[in-house]
This record gives structure tokens, sequence and C-alpha cells, in this order.
């Protein structure tokens, strides 16, 4: 009998919904819009109602689901099951998903970090799947980071590892949204290719400021040497902070996912040379930096793992 | 009966050992210099004498010692027990210390970092007792790094892990000795204090610039206020790189040590404020940073611990 779990990606707009089984195959999906009402007994309705519908879709009666995990944005106490955070959404704050959710569902329930679910996720199927150690970064509007050890996310003290957004790149640097300056992901992220933009001299600034990085990642194609610098320069910025990231854990596998990371080819040279020179080479060698594999997939996969492979 | 282990604190210029009962009591101590000849033949044979001069200082003898723990300066495989690179000791490059040493003494041999063995003695006996987890900082020339996770070194993949002196601070930062620029420790060492020095305004910059680490905190506590300020530039960088390791690695205690944390009361709290700016409030609150307890036995004690709580 296969068993049955159902991974939750909760973003702040949309919520996507798996119905995994025990080999990693997403069998059903949903997704729902979260819609204005974001107060704990609306999210846990919302939640309750995606996964009812995933359950109705069951056809084999002898499979009741496992249990539940979901992915939440912020800064989650991955053992109690609470967002103690959500920098974007203030009702999250202090919110205890798991205890809330289990209630409605009379199923177990585990929550953790979204980053770290889309890492957990590429550790299961995905690009990380035959590292034993690695560090996934999602790009994006920030860096999301997840590090798994042993093939487990790694947690750290209450469940906070992974902010690795805000490790200091620039000790003067810009200011950052978490109250810090110079944080690495005021480079490496939609913002930081922004910045790039805006401190360069290229002669058509107003409209490489006014295009999206898919747009941005085209002009670089087509000849726009200004939007090739910016994306070099970010591969540079992301480059450093692997470096340090290197330094600090000796872990030498990566794995780069989120929307950005298609512009691969425009950054990947500059990484790569940037941190070839901030780390040993006895590191340089060791190190292997590979593109995600699941794209939306991963953060589902990767809740729907936290409650099947503890099994 | 009590069981003996060796440590043995392999420095550039003296080599300390001491002979450690499985309580973490140093029972009797050696130093021998290191001399001129550095080949892999010479300290081998040093390292021989130097143990052969404790055990005869064995008065039980039912008491055979349990095995020998070497701490070593640079890269090292700690798995092989190879020096892979010391970079102020090219010499021993590729070093299989274990497999040479174990030869010699006839007697199980490890071999790890010594900035990890400093954060082992530190977790057995010292200041890190009561920490499951905790990231040691050894202050002098750089910074000597050492993640403790359930107690134990953490390696990462290959055993570089906790070369945190060289996460990057300053992406357009002072060079440094690695081959890359705005290191950690090109602030945080005692460089790092006289690039504070050199780079501020202070009417007696010549005479500050000419002092050592002690003078310049005898001057700062006698009044002298660019000493100070040099002190709290310096405390500043210490809290933004401490906050780059919580948001890293989501650990919350950090432990202190090397010649120049004896100036503590001057930097401490820049650096708590410092840190405070640039992690969640959350990360704060759960943060304890103390100072080192063991001085230069720590070293001696992580390397026997490396062999005593093997058993």
């Amino acid at each position: 009998m296969k068993k049955l779990s159902i991974g939750i990606d909760l973003g702040g707009t949309n919520v996507r919904f798996g119905l995994v089984d025990n080999n990693g195959k997403i069998v059903r999906q949903e997704m729902l819009s979260v819609g204005n009402s974001r107060d704990h007994a609306s999210i846990i309705f919302l939640l309750s109602e995606g996964v009812r519908k995933l359950r109705t879709q069951i056809t084999d009666n002898r499979s009741p689901i496992t249990g539940v995990g979901v992915g939440a944005p912020g800064i989650v106490d991955s053992k109690n099951g609470i967002i103690l955070r959500s920098p974007h959404y203030p009702l999250w704050h202090n919110f205890p998903l798991k205890r809330e959710l289990s209630k409605a569902l009379n199923v177990p329930v585990s929550v953790d970090n979204d980053a770290n679910l889309i890492a957990a996720g590429e550790a299961w199927k995905g690009a990380g799947k035959k590292f034993k150690n690695f560090i996934m970064l999602t790009l994006g509007t920030g860096i999301g980071g997840g590090i798994i050890i042993d093939k487990k996310v790694f947690h750290g003290d209450s469940g906070f590892a992974g902010e690795i957004g805000h490790m200091v790149i620039d000790f003067n640097g810009e200011i950052c949204d978490c109250g810090g300056r110079g944080c690495w992901e005021n480079y490496v992220s939609i913002d930081g290719l922004k910045w790039m933009l805006k401190t360069s001299a290229a002669p058509n600034k107003e409209e490489l400021l006014a295009a999206t990085p898919k747009k941005l990642f085209e002009m670089a194609k087509d000849g726009d040497t200004s939007a090739h610098a910016a994306w070099k320069k970010f591969g540079a910025y992301l480059g450093a902070g692997i470096a340090s990231l290197i330094n600090v854990t000796g872990m030498f596998s990566y794995v780069i996912g989120g929307g950005i990371a298609n512009a691969w080819e425009l950054f990947i040279n500059e990484t790569n040379k940037e941190l070839a020179r901030r780390t040993y080479k006895e590191s340089v060698e060791r190190t292997v930096i590979k593109r995600a594999e699941l794209g939306d997939s991963a953060g589902i996969l990767g809740a729907a793992s936290s409650i099947v492979r503890r099994k």
C-alpha cells in the first residue's frame, strides 16, 4: 500500500498543495489564493479546504494520508511548528500553525521555513539527490537558504538556520529591510540587479531600470553591454557569498534555484571566478554548483518529505 | 584505572604536550621548540620525543596511553589525518601526519586543525561545556574558528569547516593573504586593529601604530580617545561577522578566546550593538557570547578529547 502525504507551500499570494506518495511522486495538485483575510483562523480554514480537496481525490480508500507538511515564509520555530515572524505578513507573527492545523485536520502536521523545505525537496528528488551535504540558494526578491547536512535540514538552535541572505557582504553597504546594511541579498536579488544598474554608467539606464529580470537577460544576450555588465557583477557578488559559505561551513555542494537563476549562463562564470579568488584552491577543486531541478514542485515535495521520511 | 591520552598543540614555534586523564585533567605538560628543521621526519622526531618524555612520567605502569591527538595549523583533512596546507609552513603541505606519527609511536593518532581542537577543548572543559552547539573564535593574527554541533567538531565535507576568518565582510575591502579581499580577519585581528588606526584621523597615529595590542588596551583605558575608537570599531566588525554567522547557521552561542580578547571590556558593547543591528531580534534574544576559559590548555585538552571521547 502506497503511503500518501500532503505537502503545502504557503506563500503570501498563493498556496500550493500536493498529494505526494512515498516515492516522491506528486499524484495530485491544487492551488488556492490567500485572498484578503490573513488572520490565523482564515489561513487554517484555507489550508483545511485545500487538504480536503486533495483528500477527496484519493481513490484508494485504504490510504489515509499520513500527515501534512507546511512550508511557510519567515522565521519558523520548526520544532514547535510556530511561525515566529513572517516579515511581510505581520498577522502571522507567533502563529502556532502546527498546533492549530493538526487540531483542524486531526493528522500529524509539521511546519518549517519554505526555503528549508525547497532544499529538502531538492535533496529528496532533485539536484541534491546525490549530495550528503549541500546548501540550497533560492534567488528572487531575496536569497532563500536551506542547509542540508546528512540529508536532513540543518536548523541550528531554534530553527532559524539558513538566513543566508543576511550575511554581511559589504560592511558599509546598502541599507537592508532587516535593519542591517550590505546584506548579501541586497546584491544577489532582483533589487540587487537594479542596484547594479543604478550605480552603473549605462547610457540607457532608464530603459534598463524599467526592465524585468527576464527582459534584462534578453537584452544582455542581444548584446547590451550594460545589461551584460550588471549580470556579471551579480555573478561576482554571488561568488563572494558562496566563498564565505564555503569558508565557514567547509561544505562544497551548492544548488541554485529561483526565477533569476534562469540567467545562469550570464553570471555563472563570474561566480566561479570570484569564488576562486576568495577561497582556498583545495576548496575550489571540491566545489560543485548545480542548478535546481524541481522548480515550483520543490517546496511541496520538501514539505511532504518532512512527513514521509519520518516513517 | 584512569585512562590517559596525550594532546599535542603543534604550533609554528613551539609544541605543547599534555598528558590528560579521561576526566580532562592535564596531569603533566611539556613544551619543545620546533627549531629550524621543519621537514616531516624532523617533526615526527620532535613529536615522538615529547610523547616519550610524557610517557616516562606515567608512574602507574598499568596505564598505557590510549592515543595521541594533534592539533596543527592550516587546512587539515581530519578524516585521513593529513595537513593539506599550512599557509606559513610550506614544508608541511600534504603531510600525512597521522600515518607517520602512528607508525612512529605505535598508538592511535588523530589529527585536526588547531582551532577546531581549541573549540573541542572549550566544549569539553571550558566555556562551551554547557552548550550543545557553539562557535569558537580565537582572535589573534587571524581568526581561528571551530564549529561545535552536538558537542562534536563539525568538519564539513573534507575537514575544512571553520575558516571563518575568510568570510567576506567588505566586498571591496583590504587585500587578504588568502588572495581574497575584505575578509573578516583583515579587521578582527592584530593587523585589523592596526588598520583601524591607520585609517583614523588620530593625532598620535605614529605612537598608536607602534603600540602592541596590550599597550593599546592600556592607552584606551587611560583615556586615549583614538585608541578607544579603534577598539570600538574592532568590536563593531566583530559583531557584524557574528551576525553573519548567526544568520547562516542559526547558532546562538559564541565563545571568544585568544590574546586580544583580553581587551573584552573595550569592544564587547560595540559587538553586541552591531550584531543587534544586523540580525533578527528573535536571534539577538537568544544569543550568548562568552569568553573562553582555558587559555593555552584548550588546544591540548581538545587534542586529547579526540582520543578520550572516542572510547
